[in-house]
């Protein structure tokens, strides 16, 4: 019971999705364009064909449910998306009774935030998978966030909790998208972390990113920054360990609120992990509490987008698992 | 059953104990001196004492267990202060074992901190009653905090959550007493805002804090402050309103993070409570996601030192009532 699941990451260019097996991974993996300015009945439609392509692959399988991640707020119930940023127009979108009507009322569909799936996946088939609490830092063009507490994602009183890329680590800083004065991500996004890193070189000829941004540095991008920075580039490693102070000062803030002590660093940026990540592992320890600088970990998640598919089929094991504690037969 | 239970509160100088009844609150309360200085068995003798004094004044009643707050560090198990910081010398001190030898083995005894039992008490006995999660600061010496969710003690990992007061909110600024830069503490905590206070009305001869204070600044305390701006005082509201000011800004990266809305401030600056949380309530919106503004409240506890005796006791009533959930009759 409860061994096979659909796992499905809902972008606003490409929809995934990934047959799991429960504690073992994937085993059929599918994807398709979004669609998504066709508007959400035909994204609906094609997510309900992406689900029946994937289960035909194993067409003896019993799936025990579908598992979605979307951006953005999720209601408490998962079972809507609240105005996902990457499907403009959407407003609220019951995407269980919309995929129930398509493929059948029996069944189970659940919904959650993407950042909430990505750490769920890696607690249960990644980095994470040691630590029964740990924080998962998501460091993309934002920072994401999501707290795993005893396994399972910690959801607040509205089931959006986690938004460490909002928090602020200097009340005086540039603001964020959100206008939020000196949040991690006013120095991490990825907008963000390249206008720094324009500023410094300025004053930095020796370093291979002008050539690497054709003499432009208009063209730089994190991703250049830790091309450079694995090259031996000094100014590109000094840039990456100045982010790594950062993120050193937020994730402190947050072990002193949680107490939870393990962090696991995923998403596109967290390639640049070794130089970020060996700076914040240093500049926690400034800014915890002399008991909680004990036992602190941080590691890089090393599965890829993965993580969010694997995570959705897992809430579909989980959500069904408590559902039987409740109501036992 | 579970009616009746000993709330104490085990501090540095005094030794409180009440008898709570569950759901209304004190029947009984007692003090009396700790004397720290005769060492752990003194003491515990005397809190053993003032159990059987406070239990001999309702001979009738059926004691359901004893709860027991103290600052610093509690063991998971929830039976051990660990160096508690009001308590010289004492180490690692097993109070449930030690009750126990003294009152009989068969009195359940439940350990925790002593701001977190404030925030239990405030959940269940005061302003925190119509939230089911909330975040509890406390202002006083320093600067604690407590994260009640789902009417219960937000733990952790290992029991320490909630550090509300060394999270940083300025990476560069002053460090508090554990060197942390930046935090609320080093901005709030009593000997850090008399500093500012000092500071900001060196220029302002206009204060009447100058004649409050006999003339000479290095007498200010936080509680004149608030009596100055209660009597009109502009420059001390004005001090008062900057560190409202800094306290909404952890309040904001704490509702970020914990997506829990709802906040109590206890302790004893909150009878300044007027100025700094009005100041507050109006920067914790700068610095919280525009999802998360919504529906915030911070509320000034009007319970006093008895939040944490009520809430010792309710602990008792709580554990006991999951410990029968958990193996059923």
């Amino acid at each position: 019971m409860n061994r096979l699941a659909i796992g499905i990451d809902l972008g606003g260019t490409m929809i995934k999705a990934a047959l799991v097996q429960r504690g073992e991974g994937l085993v059929v993996e599918k994807a398709r364009d979004t669609e998504a300015s066709h508007g959400p009945d035909h994204v609906l439609d094609r997510i309900a064909e992406l689900i029946r392509s994937v289960a035909d692959e194993a067409p003896d399988a019993v799936i025990s449910g579908i598992g979605i991640g979307a951006p953005g707020a999720i209601n408490w119930e998962r079972t809507s998306v609240v105005q996902p940023p990457n499907l403009p127009g959407w407003g609220v979108v019951n995407l269980r009774e919309a995929l129930q009507a398509r493929l059948g009322d029996e069944l189970p569909v659940f919904v959650e935030n993407d950042a909430n799936l990505a750490g769920l996946g890696s607690a249960h088939y990644g980095r994470g998978r040691p630590y029964p609490s740990f924080i998962m830092v998501t460091l993309g063009t934002g920072v994401g966030g999501a707290i795993i507490y005893d396994r399972k994602i910690f959801r607040g009183t509205t089931g959006a909790a986690a938004e460490i890329g909002h928090m602020t680590i200097n009340f005086a800083g540039d603001i964020d998208r959100y206008g939020i004065a000196g949040s991690i991500e006013a120095y991490l996004g990825q907008k963000y972390l390249s206008r720094y890193g324009r500023h410094k070189l300025l004053t930095r000829h020796e370093s291979i990113i002008h050539r690497m941004a054709g003499k432009d540095l208009k063209n730089l991008t994190p991703l250049m920054l830790y091309e450079a920075a694995c090259n031996g580039d000094e100014p590109a490693r000094e840039i990456l360990r100045w982010a790594g102070h950062k993120l050193g000062v937020v994730l402190g803030a947050s072990i002193n609120l949680l107490d939870i002590r393990k962090v696991v660093i995923g998403g596109g940026l967290s390639a640049a992990g070794d130089f970020i990540i060996e700076a914040a592992r240093k500049s926690i320890r400034e800014y915890v509490i002399p008991d909680h600088r004990d036992e602190i970990e941080i590691v890089r998640e090393t599965l890829g987008n993965e993580a969010g598919m694997l995570g959705a089929a897992h809430l579909v094991f989980q959500s069904l698992d408590e559902e039987a504690v409740r109501s036992p037969a």
